[in-house]
């Protein structure tokens, strides 16, 4: 027999038991009870409630400890100030796990934090284990279990994995617009002990869900690798969707005051997401419809798309839409122009776009037999558009002679898809009511949206769900048992300038450049004459961060006169500076020019143990703010898919001469980095800024370190 | 008694003659004037067909010859090959205008083109003016005018101005989700005769039209100037709204093979939308809810938005939407904080957003009532949001002893609306159904969303209109009547190399840098003596773009002999890079070290004379392409928000220690630069990139021209 998933008894429990029920019909202590036995549960049911007697032929009992030994799911509806010793009496008993409808817990503060630790201790010493509390409840329709409050719920294949309980209401209503329902829910509110990923893990190996949504507001603190781990190897099996509430700075505060989650920064998620497969969406409307493409279409393997329906302006506005995702719509080759001017009116425009006009009003396979010999010709194409006043324009009627209606003509398209396997979808505006030909053309494989926006994300989804699964035989880099902190030496360290930056990084292999110090002008100009020209002089500023705002720093410096001319003025720039700044000498170094520069660092996250960053260095690095998060250890992949996510993306691949920034020698220093910053508790994050891009070699002209607010132990 | 507006007789005719009928019910030639008679038109109606007889009794005539002779607007649906014949002959009797729903003309290519441009000299050498061809035709509700072939159509107060038809029939189908309906429509496609700004300056002066809503897929060549100065006009009395189709560069190709239109670049009309105060759309579904928020909502006139609802994912998901536009969702100050508390549950987040959890079940007027208080002791806010399972949440169905039902507590928010002069908006998943409740809210004031990014694009829009309102006193600058080209001089130019660039600017009183040149590298080392250090040597390299990447630029040289040095270096660079280039000497300058650069050019364009270009300079300006269009004349002002569109924004502002980029040199700098470019016709255009910011002057360190194809007249 093979081994059960540890959350097995929690989705397809042989008892629940219901506490806190009540018999005013109106009331949730209720209507819990009537939602799970609409979904036709079939195993054994208790209840817990004030007043004994039965309920819909059950037994209410009045006191926990009467209750049976062996409760698969204990769900609970009873207020906070009851729920510890309840779940605790059930959890002595044996219950295998408890669903905390209730709220008042973190998300309240410290006071709902003790509690909420409290319980989630109880119970664990007895072997229970939590979902939420502050949750909206879990269903697994297949099994019969519904333990919210919402009934009927759509039945389908989409597994909903959600920290809110009104965005999944919103899902369960707007599912209908997509002919789509779901297997399983789960409420995982503050996640308060079982993390997130669990259920990831658990809904990967149900063979009732082919698609796994997510709306997420935070990770566990910590719970990031693990989370990487389990949705890397979901995410080969079947397809991710997530959005990410909480992205800004006050979004974030509302999710803390939600779900008392303490988040990790956009990009940690965007890099997170990206590396472990999972598609990301921003807008909650645009959830469903990924999920849809993602489980009726095969992935996309390439970026060119062909766009063939009916109306011009739709057809400019789709055309827009692909492109604006980074997708192509290229030019159709003579020969198959030549072939659709045979088929379609003199002034329907053939090049890709393909504009049947009317024409589908004759023949509604119009659709399937132009895209099919569309994507027959141009075996490079990757992915077909249908659109148009399809379905519904002028009350759904069609000329007397078409051999098919709108109803059988829509199925075609999902052939021909199965025959392709490549994607096509349809978009018309009066997708957004229900009609039997979308829920055809759906139902044989063929997403039909209401919204030409749509158009755009699900292909960018199926589009990187192919990218994904392509490298998906690339093995995952293990993580290193982090170095051990190496604190005998930490104390004679200098975190505090660029020298001693430069110190520890010499330490841990990073290439640097020759630098001396020099504690006097005249020993500048000595220095340089050994570096040569032409040399930078920098003032050495302990906890300085921008020596450049106080005139510490001077370039292009041609001769050892120039050098101790600088020298002087640097030291005359900063003892002007507003503020008490200690000069403590000077670097000499050569000057490599004008030339790109990265920021490259590595950082402790509240989600991961340390994480890479890769960005636009220089002067404007902080106004541009364009930096990417790299998992570690880093590969050559992972710098190459972070610097990909750059808005100045094109500036790093080969560029007006220059070679592409070697993505391993980059990854090398993110690991070097790394180990630095593991070396030392103390240490927050160390950045170098800029790094030179030198043929293949990356040099650090700068480093700097800081320090959390932790003692070093 | 007033003066008529010159399109008066085509938005209200007192007789309409369609030129094309048939019998056959199912036909367009039936269902046009059955929508006319349906909308109730009162004037005379003439008809054209091929057989002889009544039609819903008025007659047809059969020779285009015996139509009357005060025709007002002809409606002809005859094929391409007759109509030429046909609105020549009604011309001929008078008639006014003609709107041509035919489509075969120029967005079929040459052929079709002529057949347009001899369509349109034949009538209007009669006087008459034509709509379209290939349009979709044109109504206006309130005079009873219904020249499309839909019917019944949804009445209201918007206009909207197509150049597609098919977006037209999705906009009236999605209207009714909105309690939305139109005024007047003009489908203009390929607008052979009439320009789109003609109808816009006639709907700025109808008073049935409340807001006007455009889809364009580009303006006619050469009318980017009047288009600008009817639309900045208007739009000060009613708010407009875009969606501009043709985007990207196979959209370009969409749209002109749709309707033969020429599109400037994005960027182009991204300025004119902005500084002609029209507020620009990227999605299709946002040109409704964006339509609906400016008409029905005041303008937002700061950037804090009060997000007050019920449910925490709603409220984590609106508040990054609002976060996405650029505005702000401030926390809320304790006394509000403290306030709240007295009135919400214990666990119910107050700090904004503000999340009532269920209490609206027991009183929908919590949404009015609570955002009144907020907005009341926060006077500092400038919007409100409310969001929620509103309306249809369990049915509709609320507490007992609830004070007020969904339909009664709508108004409330109108009224406080109207009360507060600032915007609210909500959202609800079930907006996209219509009910009582929604409609009640949308008919107070208050749009009804169902899209949580409608929430986003709709204040920003009343943002955008907010801060167009804000300067609508600013002057229009007029555009200078262009220098008369000065081609005598032009003759004896030198445009290929940056000393010609630099002495073709000197006369248009551009400050230059010094700049000296050198016929070998003894004289180059001469030259920076007199120049001083560090210096940068350059090679003078006609018809090079990019001189940096043949070897062709050193900087930093910090004596002579460096500079002499250089100079060989360059010589020997040039000499083995591939391709053939003639080296003419050197220039020599002052290194004025590494600064912010910007790029700053001025060229022609399809829409408009000339125009202006300012954009991250350097060495890589090309890989983060962020350039921004300054309209000419460029104005302090002009260049502010000019500078404000780019990704870099921030860079150019106050910024570690610099000042900020000052925007009046730069508008007298680009204004010196078109008087350069039209001084001669063949000049294309002239940049300079990068342009060195040295406190509060804009120093050029390098210039290019390039010249049209045009041969110099």
């Amino acid at each position: 027999m093979a081994t059960q998933h540890p959350l097995h008894r929690l989705f397809k429990p042989q008892h629940v038991a219901l506490l806190g029920v009540s018999r005013d019909t109106d009331k949730a202590g209720y209507k819990f009870l009537r939602a799970l036995l609409d979904a036709g549960f079939s195993g054994q049911i208790s209840l817990l409630g004030r007043q004994a007697g039965e309920l819909e032929g059950h037994t209410i009992h009045t006191d926990a400890k009467d209750q049976p030994a062996d409760i698969d799911v204990a769900f609970n509806l009873l207020g906070p100030a009851q729920t510890l010793a309840v779940l605790e009496a059930a959890a002595a008993r044996g219950a295998a796990f408890a669903v905390v409808f209730t709220a008042g817990f973190a998300e309240m503060g410290e006071e709902g934090a003790r509690l909420q630790a409290d319980m989630v201790r109880a119970c664990n010493a007895h072997g229970m284990r939590i979902v939420g509390p502050n949750c909206m409840g879990l269903f697994n329709l297949p099994w019969g279990l519904n333990l919210t409050e919402i009934t009927p719920l759509p039945a389908g294949k989409v597994a909903f994995v959600s920290q809110s309980g009104n965005v999944a209401v919103t899902l369960w209503d707007q599912a209908r617009k997509h002919d789509l329902g779901f297997s399983c829910f789960v409420g995982f509110g503050n996640q308060a002990d079982i993390p997130m990923h669990e259920y990831i893990d658990y809904l990967g190996q149900d063979d009732d869900t082919r698609v796994i949504a997510i709306y997420l507001e935070g990770l566990r603190p910590g719970s990031g690798d693990r989370f990487f781990e389990i949705c890397s190897r979901v995410s080969r099996i079947k397809p991710i969707v997530v959005l990410k509430g909480g992205r800004a700075s006050a979004g974030r505060r509302a999710a803390e005051s939600h779900t008392a989650s303490l988040s990790s920064a956009e990009r940690v998620y965007c890099a997170l997401f990206e590396e472990a497969g999972i598609v990301e969406v921003t807008q909650m409307e645009h959830l469903l419809p990924v999920a849809e493409a993602l489980m009726r279409c095969p992935p996309m393997t390439g970026d060119d798309v062909a766009i063939v329906g009916s109306g011009g302006g739709h057809s400019t506005v789709c055309t827009d839409e692909v492109e604006s995702v980074g997708l192509k719509v290229p030019e159709f080759p003579v020969e198959l122009v030549d072939r659709l001017s045979g088929l379609l009116p003199s002034w329907a425009p053939k090049k890709n776009p393909v504009d049947m006009t009317g024409a589908f009003i004759n023949d509604p396979s119009l659709f399937s037999s132009l895209t099919e010999l569309v994507m027959t010709m141009c075996p490079s194409l990757d992915a077909a558009v249908n659109y148009g006043l399809y379905g519904l324009w002028k009350e759904g009627r069609l000329g007397k002679d078409s051999p098919h209606d709108y109803v059988s003509a829509a199925p075609l398209l999902g052939a021909l898809q199965a025959k392709l396997g490549k994607p096509i979808v349809f978009y018309t505006p009066y997708a957004d009511r229900s009609h039997p030909s979308f829920t055809a053309m759906r139902e044989s494989g063929v997403p039909c949206f209401d919204s030409i926006a749509s158009i755009g994300v699900a292909l960018a989804a199926l589009r990187q769900r192919g990218r994904f699964l392509a490298r998906a035989g690339e093995p995952l880099p293990r993580r290193a048992e982090p170095a051990r902190p190496t604190v005998a030496d930490a104390a004679s360290r200098d975190y505090a300038t660029e020298v001693g930056a430069y110190a520890l990084l010499a330490g841990y292999d990073v290439k640097l450049p020759v630098v001396l110090t020099a504690d006097s002008p005249e020993a500048a100009a000595e220095a340089s004459e050994r570096i040569g020209y032409p040399a930078v002089v920098k003032a050495i500023l302990p906890g300085v961060a921008h020596k450049s705002d106080l005139g510490g720093v001077r370039t292009g410096l041609g001769d050892a006169r120039a050098v101790q001319d600088a020298a002087r003025g640097i030291s005359a720039s900063v003892a002007q500076a507003p503020g008490a700044h200690t000069l403590q000498g000077f670097t000499v170094t050569r000057d490599l020019g004008r030339r790109r520069e990265l920021i490259v660092g590595v950082r402790r996250d509240v989600s991961l143990v340390s994480l890479g960053i890769v960005g636009l260095g220089g002067v404007l690095a902080e106004a541009l703010d364009d930096v990417a998060v790299v998992l570690l250890p880093a590969t050559p992949a992972r710098v190459a898919r972070a610097l990909a996510r750059l808005t100045s993306a094109r500036a790093w691949g080969e560029f007006r001469g220059e070679p592409a920034v070697p993505p391993g020698p980059l990854a090398d220093l993110l690991n070097q980095l790394n180990a630095a910053l593991c070396s030392d508790p103390a240490i927050e994050s160390v950045e170098c800024n800029p790094v030179m891009i030198v043929g293949r070699d990356l040099i650090p002209v700068d480093a700097a370190i800081a320090l959390n607010d932790k003692e070093p132990t």
